[in-house]
């Protein structure tokens, strides 16, 4: 065995971590063993998972059932390419699976290796199933301010948060940009104004010129916004009637974050194409999938969709995945985001009354706690030093545990964090 | 169980597969098992995998011990973030390993999901140095007719196959192209043809402008196409002499594939950046690498990387990918790549004799014919009808098998192709 500080300084000789300075890595926090909601360091610190990674695991970690499963698939075949007329019982099964849970008017499903990659791919197809229907022109994507869709060349140019694109372009043309979906900053009749301005730009840039729109359901990264009241459904008319294809991504948002499969199911909307991952299976494997819609499909049909990676309907992230919503199902984990969101938002809106807190929000379990002047970072690491991992996110800390988190982990979760939002005044 | 015909209609039902035409898909071939060089179908058939799926699998198929490896890694810990500090020892262990293996100046790891975010990495990252160290104008990425780098929006800008490209657009801004690397094309001469063609390219662009070039040491869907003699060392020396960054597209070529480690290893150069993927956890989970340069570090040196994958850094794939190339080591598969490369390539060679083969060719274990006219699906469809999996890429057919092929089977994949190959004269 090496020691923590050995794998420590062979991490900073050896690695670049997303999101560090280069030539100037951090200190590594080494993470050895989970389960449940909970995660040990390899010096035995034990700390609440109050973020599941990025979002990735609403079953927990450490679940020996999907080790068996990965274990069972790889013995009787670990992969073979899913090009062409190539495929493997898991993935078709799966397929199946995620269409009946799916919101209505999604047909078939295309496979990824994570959220980047599908929103790489639903930005192509819709592009292609204009181009194939005879509208070349379309290929403009509708973008929102502070939404996050990935980091490849098409998912970064829709992502609308200016640190994340800047020393990398030109990116991919031809994205326009809409205002933040989010309600505190348009006022009482918020919804009201953001309809209006997608209904206007649609105007100036001009239906015909325009393929998708794309957006998260509640923003992620962006920070855990839920859109003002009513948004979705109206989105989703303007868009129907302007002839613009609707792309959901439902990276974060799907398999039980919302207490619901889909959050489009939280919002009552039935979009063009969905975009998932992470909780498909709760990260255990990467994988990803897009699933597609009728519109898309009678577009595009006859056109040759001459696009796929590598690892496409992989047999052991299929096999994963499917004992991963057998879990979900099996352990009731929509009703218990539903129920353990509502007791972790109880216990932050107090937060509210402080000058500092700007607004406290969410949907199921996943809630975001915005400041005004406060340095988040500090805030997080005060939490972890306290054994709770909770993630700042520009002026925001969110937080979206395992769905399996026990009541207790929850209020240690809250009191901890409460505590040091409160000293964060000072 | 579900019977064959059940499967296959689920899966025309619920998927679109990669590189198959929307709404009609193709009656699939489901594979069930796995062992070493061997593939069975549902209906039991056995097949000679003379492909290795998408080269993906040195090690062959069905290692009971990346089982084994795979599950206790998710027993322990299935998987966390490696953004910002966090990180886990399998990964780190990885990156020491990759760096250990890996051609001279390569100093710093970056993990992916893939090839193509892999490439999506590199060329933001060449971007980003640039931007940093005050030469913002530097963003054209320099590309090769017939490379192919991936399938987002940044890899698929610099893929020189426009039938991938059809369609998708607008890509990726400030992609430049060269011709294609292949000395049929150009003459005797080809490799002062091409560095000829370099040096006045990036004259009229303007080398201040130009921030990397990007090439596979050999062009794998392209139709495995090796560079004239000597054209590596020559464009890394134009390259270097004009202050552009190098980056290798070794997703194909690392791990053995070319009877070394990397296929810069082969051609004697030392990239800025290598990225890499497929045979690096054999497929068995997905992952890919990108190694970074000492130029590439000096000049990003203090510049935040606002980028990453959520599964960059994957426990379990980490653990897989260093059992697996434990096994490349211990089975001596490197030197098993040249030994039966050159014996598949013996085989293979006297077709040139044949008026309807244009080239044999490859480098290890990885083989092109290319046709003048033949069809070649029809030589795919023939010779899986006979039990033997090849891979039919635009003109050509090529060839991958895992290194673990037998020589008997080696020998079977000639003659049934050999078969094929003369029939389709007629």
């Amino acid at each position: 065995m090496t020691s923590t500080s050995e794998l420590a300084a062979l991490d900073r000789r050896t690695l670049v971590h997303p999101h560090t300075t280069i030539g100037a890595p951090a200190e590594p926090l080494i993470l050895d063993r989970g389960e449940g909601a909970l995660l040990w360091d390899t010096e035995g610190r034990q700390y609440v998972d109050g973020t599941c990674g990025l979002w990735q695991c609403p079953v927990g970690h450490g679940r020996t059932e999907l080790a068996d499963v990965a274990a069972e698939q790889i013995r009787r075949l670990e992969f073979y390419s899913s090009f062409g007329d190539y495929s493997n019982a898991p993935s078709i099964r799966l397929a199946e699976r995620l269409l009946s849970l799916a919101p209505a008017g999604l047909e078939r499903v295309f496979f990824t290796n994570g959220g980047s990659e599908g929103n790489e791919t639903a930005i192509k197809l819709a592009r292609l199933a204009f181009h194939h229907a005879g509208s070349p022109e379309r290929t403009v994507v509708l973008a929102r301010t502070g939404g996050y869709h990935g980091m490849g060349g098409a998912s970064l140019a829709a992502t609308g948060i200016e640190g994340l694109r800047a020393g990398f372009g030109p990116l991919l043309p031809d994205v326009e940009w809409l205002g933040k979906p989010h309600a505190i900053e348009h006022g009482p009749d918020a919804a009201d104004v953001l309809v209006a301005e997608l209904e206007q730009r649609i105007a100036e840039i001009g239906a015909h010129r325009i393929a998708a729109f794309i957006g998260e359901p509640v923003l992620g990264v962006g920070g855990m916004v839920p859109p003002p009241d009513g948004y979705w459904p109206r989105v989703q008319e303007v868009l129907r009637r302007n002839g613009i294809l609707l792309i959901v991504d439902e990276i974060v948002t799907a398999f039980g974050r919302t207490g619901h499969w889909f959050g489009s199911h939280h919002f009552g909307i039935e979009p063009d194409m969905i975009v998932t991952a992470k909780g498909i299976t709760s990260g255990y494997v990467p994988m990803g999938a897009v699933l597609i819609g009728r519109r898309v499909l009678d577009l595009a049909d006859g056109a040759t969709f001459l696009h796929g990676f590598t690892y496409n309907g992989h047999p052991v992230g299929a096999a994963v995945a499917l004992a991963n919503i057998d879990i979900i199902e099996r352990e009731n984990l929509l009703e218990r985001a539903r129920v353990l969101g509502a007791r972790l938002r109880a216990r932050l809106d107090p937060l509210t009354e402080l000058d500092h807190v700007r607004e406290v929000r969410g949907v199921g379990l996943m809630l975001g706690i915005e400041f005004t002047d406060v340095p988040t970072a500090s805030v997080q690491s005060g939490c972890r030093a306290d054994g709770v991992v909770v993630r700042a996110s520009g002026t925001s800390i969110v937080l979206s545990p395992p769905l399996v988190i026990t009541e207790e982990q929850i209020d240690t979760l809250a009191d901890v964090l409460c505590r040091h939002v409160a000293a964060a005044a000072s």
